[in-house]
């Protein structure tokens, strides 16, 4: 293992910008080691006041979608435009698949190259629940860094894109024309989360196919509740392969930004999203003591055994388990 | 308060199908006070080996679908098999709108007065964990009264499909034809849970519309993966106020109920509840323990203030609660 740093040499080092420190840092924040794990705690409330500064963009769309491409082509945008980005990802399938999401960094080269972006790969071996911590860290360590866009990607896998939401300002969903593909964002609530729909790939033989999809997705989203931030989702088309589309992309978040800076939404937004993290931290980690203490790993099987086999009620079973736990707690 | 009566008096009268003292004994179960709950779970430990029988149905669809005449007369329909038949209902919104689902008895008038069917309103004033809790218990209790189905019917808002999809071996979905309904199921990714789409009002001039819908569905429903139970989920017509359908309806349901008995899914998918059901449990009284505790509620009020703020890491305050809530448990 690489030796660590000191906290202040942590902290002094992200404020100047440095992406190699940043980037140590953000490894320590995903490590699962007791001492780590105490130690980016102190870095993150010593950079606490530095963060936040960042628009936060989430975005997601079903593999095949053009995500990689679209991800550079708006991260260049924002560069060109004299803002600093950084790109995280959310990827629960990287431990599966072997490989991640912005795992390979060819995939965006140009950006990757690019002074003004810091792209960082998703976190391997760990839990969702592990992942969606340490890319919250990772986002205020960014942000401390300088960074003043953060976009997180996530692939449309089970509940990722819900932790996405949960932690971002905006939410964008990129989408492709086509039988399936509509249904599919549908089923999973997606375009109800929205702030933006894109359809990609609008271009060449796809380009009415596109416009088609669009008029359909801008009909379908009349039928949903007006957003509670203000800003009425739009739907575009675009294309990342021949570049169209990603400045009025940008425009559309520039002006969600406006709207809710001024309406309050961003804030109380935020403010609602630090306090379900507390929440859900607190929900784990209950459950991780909950589950590691040495009387309940003990009679956790048998007690399983039971309850699957329908002997013991599950509510019953629970409380015996709970009172084991909490007896010198209450 | 009623008076109580003993364990052994509710489970005698329970097993000899006593509807009066079955009803008794549901109200213990949603009783939230302390004395309550400790006999409410000595009366279901004692009839748990009796209970497990019936073939557990959820029933689902948006306001103005038709629910409970659809129930009704399917639930006419199964009696007059020669069934015995419990009507339960998991409504979160009954507490807000005041009336709650079965809540006026009337609208099964027929139903009601069948000697074969048992009718209980949905709990109010409990939250939606709490109703989950109570809509178990009192399943057990129907099953070990003799009654043979289960159907319980929710309205489709929030989580309440995932809780009766989590405790039912059939999960049926109501729809109508018609633009925007369609969406609504997709969105919410109903559809996906379902083992039988009925689109119901397919009667007068609604016939062509509902056929039509019910043609789509189907096409809808090529591109989801092929379901876990052996059982391929029909999309079919009816008309509960036509009685019509009703009788296919619950032929499907048969089907299904010998398939899944036969390839071992039904067992399985009750084992996995089951243990889903303790999860629950463990989880909600957890979080019932730790906000309740006395150095967690002195403590919340500020720190909840400091993390809104941005001035406190959530996942800092989180650890700092959890270590005055576990300091002398682990």
């Amino acid at each position: 293992m690489r030796p660590r740093l000191s906290v202040d040499e942590y902290t002094k080092g992200i404020l100047a910008g440095d992406r190699n420190t940043l980037s140590r840092a953000i490894t320590i924040t995903e490590s699962r080691l007791k001492e780590d794990q105490i130690l980016a705690s102190a870095i993150l409330q010593d950079i606490l006041p530095y963060a936040g500064n960042a628009l936060r963009i989430g975005i997601t769309g079903v593999p095949g979608v053009g995500k990689s491409t679209f991800i550079e082509v708006l991260g260049k945008h924002i560069t060109s435009l004299g803002k600093r980005v950084a790109v995280l990802a959310i990827d629960p399938s990287s431990k599966k698949s072997g490989g991640s999401i912005l795992g390979d960094k060819t995939r965006m080269e140009k950006l990757a190259h690019d002074p003004m972006a810091f792209i960082r790969p998703s976190a391997t071996g760990l839990s969702l629940g592990g992942v969606a911590r340490s890319t919250r860290e990772s986002m205020l360590l960014c942000e401390a860094a300088g960074y003043e866009v953060i976009l997180i990607e996530t692939v449309g896998v089970g509940q990722s894109e819900t932790l996405v939401k949960g932690m971002t300002d905006f939410f964008l969903l990129l989408m492709l024309a086509g039988a399936g593909d509509e249904l599919q964002g549908m089923k999973k609530g997606i375009t109800e989360m929205a702030d933006l729909i894109a359809i990609n790939k609008c271009d060449g033989n796809n380009k009415a196919a596109a416009q088609k999809a669009m008029a359909e997705f801008r009909n379908a989203l009349h039928l949903l509740p007006e957003p509670e931030s203000g800003f009425s989702n739009p739907v575009v088309c675009c294309s990342a392969a021949e570049e169209s589309g990603i400045a009025e992309i940008w425009e559309h978040v520039q002006r969600f930004h406006e709207i809710t800076s001024e309406n309050g939404f961003l804030k109380k937004n935020r403010q609602l999203q630090n306090l379900d993290w507390m929440q859900d931290s607190v929900r784990q980690m209950l459950e991780e003591s909950f589950y590691d203490h040495p009387d309940i790993k003990r009679k956790l099987t048998a007690v399983k055994k039971a309850v699957a086999k329908g002997e013991l009620l599950p509510a019953a079973a629970a409380q015996q388990l709970i009172n084991l736990f909490v007896k010198r707690t209450i």
